[in-house]
């Protein structure tokens, strides 16, 4: 959890964390991981995100998703646009993997949801990918049926395991290594307390172009232990997580609002990136019964501008959720020798100090 | 209204009209014409749809909005999208004269829904247009702020007048004449009537395309009294209204169904064809008032087919507007002695009849 | 091959198809099968469409995507529209056989494109599905990684099997059994022939919907060999290739004119219908090659109007590959004893030749 | 220009700027201001950007449109992505005075641009806008025809003149008086100089969120000369020129890449903001000419990495022209007596020094 930022001092932007600044403080999200390190070459995992306990396809959630940069392999992203909803479990994986984990998800999904009076015949798998081909033998698609169903089988409402685990284990950002990361934010509306929660994957960015807290920090640490480049451009999947009652043009609005969060930290959106966005409420949830013709809904009024402090939230919880990755992974050595050192946290915090504005 | 067609045993698909079969069957739908025939050049006007007969600022109405082929000047369809709603009536008018309408508008709008306690310093005026040149004098931008105002304070909720009227004055479809044109359908959704209405400005089309009730009408009439090509290939605006508890995401969604109406009348959507739909439901409306910070809304669960009618329904008010548009229209001559001939109905209806399929 | 149907004398719309009428006369273009009928259980299959016979990741090709429904699970979408290109092959499956497949395009692409000083560790497959859960026991995703290997070893430039074939083994359409269906028209420009192909996988449609040349066929057979209804609502997916050196902006234009050519059949783009267009040029391919930092192209200006023609192609060769699955397709029984019968030609003709137009 | 922050030493970003660090370095591109300042209550004016000095209808500028957040009212957009050109000059002015600008823009453009053989019956004016009213007699629409003509008839290669000027005469941005700011960057490419240059209008941001080169001025000068909250919320209209060969489909790649310049600067995208790009190229002018069916083209090798400079290059100029309307801008009062005070650059130099980070 972001927690590791909390306990060096650093807050990330001005609005107030959930209780354990992580996505799983959304009631009812939960999270599982399964961490693939085996031999020289296996460097990579798999993370699921449930957006809540009972029975997803008869129970879906309102969600919506948008490409920033399409240079990826997200699957089920045009039936969540259309129908704006999601049926089945988020998975995160690498890029080569995304057909056995959908087949795996599949899998999974027909025995935990499929009732005796409905057959499944149709089911969009969500899955979203990093490539982690630096630490990883990527196309050994390492992750199995059997992994996929372990991180489904663990999802747990705990605070997210950060850094090197599940999806996150192979993953590199600004050169440094990365991981899973998590954060939340408290909106108050109409007096209730409403979260935002975001998990994040990154997998991007040169050196030089970190920024934390408005410090240049990668620039600070150009030369840090740095190996030659490695090619690869990476990529960034980000999933929001929310109990506010939001429609599908709301969920995708506040998708939109990612950019602004991974740009803070000083990403500027490369051409080989590929950076999806998947938002969804736990709030409205839509029955997959044929007897419901009209629902009825509440919704956030967006005509006025209350939805800005959900807009905010939302850019500070994936701001934090990054650099929360990078601080909570850990050295890692893997395929070909290849080698993706740590972020030297005593240094950041030094070069944050040094700077004139107070980080904490 | 296209009783016209029915007048002649026509029939358009298989769904029951409302009872004008107009747009104004959707109830609080309004439409007003100023039409412009002035000497031998001028040949253009304007139509003004009023979604309610409220203070459609302070209560508006929730809008989607869609490009079909994007050669056309509407304005206002970023805002539709984005918000999701409207909040201004909308008008119709010729390529040129965008600009000074949709000045004219803001013009009405102001003193019109302006409250003392709330003033207006942005405001989202929609205005659409079809190519009148070959009847008008396009140039000379004849639509002034009166006729605006003539249009928008004439509205009434009477079955719609087709054919050469308001923005439908200069226009021309399949190189026939034509006009204003517009349907309706009823939808019956538990236990309850429902109405999806359409006003559109057909404006597209070369002689051989045009296909009525599936009988290739076009090639039939190929030299019909046909003039030499004109070089223009026009457009079509669409508006679709109705009284359902449709979502945004669901009104883009009929929208989208547009094309299949177009496309039963034998169009193929040139490239230079501004083909631009807006829908909106007269349900929901949507306070002006920063008080209100969640709203209660019913809408349609589209998580089943049931919406499938209301698709039906769309596509064949669209078919039949464009069809009404064109049996209402009268022949006319215009600018540079240019001259328009109206659909031969008797020899369509001798083609229809010579098919083997009834067309009643 | 579309044969089946000038050989009844139906000609569909009135441009001149290409030498075999199927999306291979466009120059380079392979299409394969792999059929899977097995037991009562088994009708499902693959089909591979190869854009070009050389290295198509190093060669990439043009091209565009398009979601006109988005019910649908189809892979690879987002980067098409990012880069504007494809590097794999495209494979048709089965609904929950997207996975499998996917993954088994992985396992093909490497070893066939893989350069020695390129190890590929990022790549893109194309997968679009249909349901075919009627006749098929979907939920086995029976399509393995053998399957998929022979249709992409077993492609050919040679006229595409049509029918119940490949991906359309086990699919339906109006309620009558489908398949695989092309068609191709030739459009001439500069004195220069070039060609578009289209490959079509119909599986939509209510009977009562079927439109022929404009004849309400389905209307006249509505209750002729009709099943009890199946609940399923079917999908479309479509490819169209073309040696026109078209841009990627361009080739999303055409492939938006696919729903013209689905509505000439009667298609309304069902709630529940995944409807996808994958358009490609096999013109101005584009190297995998870091070192050429700009490319020379031409390409067709679409400034002004030939590019109707293009679009006129790519309508009436939907619209006859529609056509030509449901002409070519046999009765089958398969999942549960459901059987799905035939479209009966000789009534089909005798309703055509009792229209007053002529259907030759 | 941009020269003010290098006068003060604050370099943006770490590539270079082009000669004078502003839109008018990349050749061929002219831009001219009418600034209207009379009485207490008119604060607006126009500003217009001209592609190039030629016959812009005949010789069109390839060009990209993108809506990052649609409160706002701009014109011609949907016809720029339909066909990927420009056929007219840019022209930006306030939000209400849209219509009345479009129509003066094309009575400026059929004088210009049209030829005797070829009339124009159809135009594209694109027009963006701001909302000015905190200062401003906004319902006035001061801005009339010839104030339009005189910008277009001014316009200028040279550097651009910055701050109260033109459509910026009324802006404000962070609750500092704002104006028209402009930057430019080189990208040196396979041997030669290519510029890319923006200009921009910003008008968004509440004082808190301002950020300069990572130091939190707008927390620092949270209560600096701070008028009460006017409750408008701003947009934002960003131009980006370059004479890079970029289709249309990387001109809307690169105008994504603007969010991450307004980012930079503490943005967020608030509700209410109008946040659009317009990016348009002078390489490949297409000609508006029927008898060129192909065009040959030289473009940029997206395949690989090399767009990636020109991303960069696109947001260190929106985020050092949106510094620089700031540092140009003058102390305003308006319309009620609302008073806009100047950036106070000599607290923001002692900040930005204070901070460890040097800002040169």
């Amino acid at each position: 959890m972001s927690r590791l930022l909390e306990k060096h001092g650093i807050q990330v932007g001005r609005m107030t964390p959930g209780a354990t600044n992580s996505i799983t403080d959304v009631d009812g999200v939960m999270v599982g991981h399964t961490t693939l390190i085996e031999g020289e070459n296996v460097r990579t995992g798999a993370t699921a995100i449930v957006p809540h306990s009972g029975n997803l396809f008869h129970e879906k959630v309102k969600a919506g998703a948008l490409t920033i940069n399409g240079f990826g392999k997200a699957v089920g992203l045009p039936q969540i646009n259309e129908f704006g909803m999601i049926e089945t479990p988020i998975l995160l994986t690498n890029t080569l993997n995304v057909g056995k984990v959908s087949d795996a998800l599949i899998s999974w999904v027909l025995p935990h949801y499929q009732r005796p009076d409905c057959s499944i015949t149709s089911l969009n798998p969500i899955v979203a990918e990093c490539n982690d081909s630096y630490l990883n033998d990527i196309q050994g698609r390492h992750v199995e049926k059997e992994h996929v169903f372990h991180a489904l089988d663990t999802v747990s409402a705990d605070p997210v395991a950060e850094g090197v685990v599940g999806a996150g284990t192979g993953v590199s950002a600004f050169e440094f290594k990365s991981g899973i990361g998590s954060a939340s934010r408290i909106v108050r509306l109409d007096g209730e307390n409403y979260t935002v929660g975001v998990l994040s994957l990154p997998n991007f960015g040169r050196r030089e172009e970190l920024v934390i807290k408005g410090v240049p920090i990668g620039r600070e640490l150009r030369d840090y232990e740095r190996e030659p480049h490695d090619g690869e451009e990476g990529s960034i999947v980000i999933v929001i997580a929310t109990d506010l009652p939001l429609s599908h043009r709301q969920l995708v609005r506040i998708a939109k609002r990612a950019s602004f969060g991974i740009a803070r930290t000083g990403g500027i959106c490369h051409n080989g990136s590929g950076e999806f966005v998947i938002s969804f409420t736990t709030a409205n949830k839509v029955p997959h019964d044929p007897k419901r013709i009209f629902l009825e809904e509440r919704r956030l009024n967006d005509a006025h501008s209350v939805i800005n402090a959900v807009f905010q939230a939302t850019i500070e919880a994936v701001e934090e959720s990054i650099l929360s990755a990078l601080f909570s992974a850990e050295t890692m050595v893997g395929i070909d020798g290849h080698r993706r050192g740590a972020l030297p946290i005593p240094e950041v915090l030094s070069f944050l100090k040094a700077s004139g504005h107070s980080y904490s």
